[in-house]
């Protein structure tokens, strides 16, 4: 086998530099996986015992950082673990009594708030058992550096089938590689924007010099878009601590669309009144609801206008949440109204100053991370809401079937509460990762998210279904 | 309630200097616990429920580090923590299947591997279900700068009842405090070797500089007991990385005694010469067994020979564990002879001597932790085996039979392997906590010191009890 060995882009520099024990850069999928008819006995003990004797695994999965110890080296680069064990990355764990969603989310929140090792290629899977109904779970858990939560995500959903027969497949890492450059850009996510500022970065080796950079140049192209860059400060606008917290939420696709719909609105502006109807009762509970509207940044699709073929692409909107507005109707339609003029204002823009656009919002959340900047920065935005697609066909693992795909993502410093999106199988599944203690009892927000759709399905009159 | 505040020793300092993510400064204890007849429903859930509830906690387990991001900080102290958590404390965990001792010790491994978190009271209690046999386990671990294992041991065991009918007690945190320095010092282990070293150190705040002074001085006073500080380098002497092994066993304590009184030995002889059978058995199989006889240092209590009263001191003895020899009679008549030629030579020492002695053989292994220290510095000896005294009688947890209680130490760079005992109910239980990499598949050693024990038994012809 060759040895592989991989450069670092000026961003995969940014998450390398920006990782601490508060500011931990990785992503992760939450997969709960439902038996098949009849349950196969110690089906994941069986899976890991196979595991231990699986021939090879494969690049990036096999790829460990040069120096690990001094993350920002100038030399610094993906090497071959040459001592790659299997043991340490795929590892077994059970669910206490009862076994419910609850207890899910507290094992994955710690899960999630333990530091990856530098020292081994830097991803874990945990195998979880224990779930109520025979269920089992898989929490994958990937540094950002190596790869992106969409390829993440991308890679989980390929590893799976749509044939409920299938009963050879084997683990992610156990397949040929896939080459991360040739992921479709297509998709409007987090990911994808934060891909744009690399190639706006091109290879400089100075990460924080080049954010500084597109910035001020953003500021000075792009003047009338800079008014919406000043969000209220929230409690979820704060620095960081080193606890996560993660919860989840489903709806049904059919009926928020139903809801944005009514409203004139798209799926996003759904996932936005949720959102919005979740931060107002969530914050105002504990007193702290700014008089301000807050604000997201979503990536979306757009046409720019300098595109002969009519292809898409990737940009950055910020939306107002309407937070102020105690009407939900009048909160929904709030947001639409938003979205539309952001979309119709990014159309008018060249490819390039889009890109510029996203920089500018990009950058100081990037920027944050740098000591003592939070606090001096004003936060550009409240929250990151992205959709990472998942799957429209229901998907199985040796003939379990997928429940649900729950996305873990980044709570930087500044933006303790990040909102991630996957469609599977007519289910919209939302994850929730927040700093355990800048957003305390996250697990609200995920409930009042819920709430907030059979609230506005009632003020519509929309019935449930 | 008066605000606790508590300033730190030097020694204390030590221990918070020492802190890396390689080399954690945290010990523990593993107690399995079977269930009472009929087995109460739901007991974890229910005692967990309870603690959320319960009025308060004390000092020292509400106190948390005044500069947590400065652990060496001079201005360093214990403070009261205002926002107590006490779900971050307790923690429900649960074991995959079979839950067998096998699972039970990967799971500690893991807990055993994680940063304790300096922001918060460092401790915490993992409550763990799905033993076989409808067992619970509590998993319990303290940074060494607030608690020693000692301590640790004694407030775990505090907590528990001879009666199987008390019902009501609480988990050792909500009971009143008690003086760290009111604990009694005549117990031979590790941990008052070290409080011995803290009484020498004095208030000096520079730990590194009152080290080597203590340990020139030694040299300088002790010549005729240098000598035995050269031990052969071996594999479980290097540095030591990030993750943690553990791993058990447990032998009758009649065995143990019977199987050294056939040499004329103690019961400490017995644990080592299971420790040296092990040894030599691991190493062996890696083709990395020294040539010359591995040493283990050993707190031990002696009678000093100016103490008129004939009280009782701890001191601590190299003995050699005679690994290059393979007849397992003749190993363990070899260790009898060392153990008893250094404990004459203790005993014609006068007290002070005694305390500079265990300052030499301690200070190599606390300067190791010096960043390059490892390579210059010869190991002083191979490995640390302690005895922390456990309970004679069987105790309980509302109804529920304490089983074992495993001990888990710190492995230091230098010395990549622990190995700590405790007695309980008519057992001794082993803990061995190794470095993940130092010593691979420790599993082994814990089970080749059991097969040692057979060994031993058939050699000197004794019958198994």
């Amino acid at each position: 086998m060759p040895q592989a060995r991989r450069p670092l882009s000026a961003l995969d520099r940014v998450f390398l530099a920006g990782e601490t024990r508060e500011s931990m850069m990785h992503v992760g999928v939450l997969a709960p996986f439902s038996p098949p008819d009849p349950p196969p006995r110690e089906f994941l003990r069986t899976l890991v015992e196979e595991l231990r004797h699986m021939p090879r695994a494969y690049p990036p999965w096999t790829l460990k950082l040069r120096f690990p110890e001094l993350l920002a080296s100038p030399l610094q680069a993906w090497v071959e673990d040459d001592e790659f064990d299997v043991d340490y990355h795929v590892r077994r764990s059970a669910l206490p009594s009862p076994g419910d969603e609850r207890e899910l989310g507290i094992l994955v929140s710690r899960l999630h708030s333990n530091k990856i090792d530098f020292h081994r290629p830097p991803w874990e899977v945990h195998l979880i058992e224990g779930l109520e109904g025979g269920r089992f779970a898989i929490y994958f858990k990937v540094h950002h550096s190596l790869i992106d939560g969409f390829t993440g995500m991308r890679l989980l959903m390929r590893m799976l089938s749509t044939d409920p027969g299938e009963m050879d497949t084997p683990l992610f890492f156990a397949r040929p590689p896939v080459e991360r450059d040739a992921v479709e850009r297509d998709a409007p996510t987090f990911d994808h924007l934060v891909h744009l500022l690399r190639d706006q970065m091109g290879a400089t080796r100075d990460a924080a010099r080049a954010l500084v950079h597109l910035w001020r140049e953003s500021r000075a192209t792009d003047r009338p878009l800079i008014a919406p860059l000043q969000a209220p400060r929230s409690v979820l606008n704060g620095r960081i601590s080193r606890n996560r917290r993660f919860a989840t939420q489903r709806i049904g696709l059919d009926r928020l669309k139903r809801i944005a719909r009514a409203a004139g609105g798209t799926l996003n502006d759904g996932v936005l009144a949720l959102t919005a109807g979740a931060f107002r009762r969530y914050l105002g509970e504990q007193g702290s609801l700014p008089d301000e509207p807050m604000t997201a940044m979503i990536p979306v699709n757009v046409r720019p206008k300098d595109d002969p073929g009519g292809g898409n692409e990737v940009g950055a909107i910020l939306a107002s949440l309407a937070t102020d507005v105690a009407d939900p109707v009048e909160r929904l339609r709030g947001i639409v109204g938003s979205t539309r003029r952001a979309k119709e204002q990014l159309q008018g823009m060249s490819k390039n100053a889009m890109m510029q656009y996203a920089a500018m919002m990009l950058a100081p959340m990037l920027l944050s991370q740098i000591p003592g900047a939070v606090g001096l920065l004003r936060p550009a935005f409240n929250v990151v809401v992205s959709n990472v697609p998942g799957s429209e066909r229901p998907l199985y693992y040796r003939g379990w079937r997928l429940q649900a795909v729950y996305p873990l993502s980044i709570p930087f410093h500044g933006y303790g509460l990040n909102v991630t999106v996957s469609g599977y199988a007519g289910e919209l599944d939302f994850g929730f990762t927040g700093c355990r203690d800048t957003a305390p009892h996250l697990q609200r927000v995920a409930v009042y998210a819920g709430e907030a759709a059979d609230e506005l399905e009632e003020a519509l009159g929309l019935t449930k279904s």
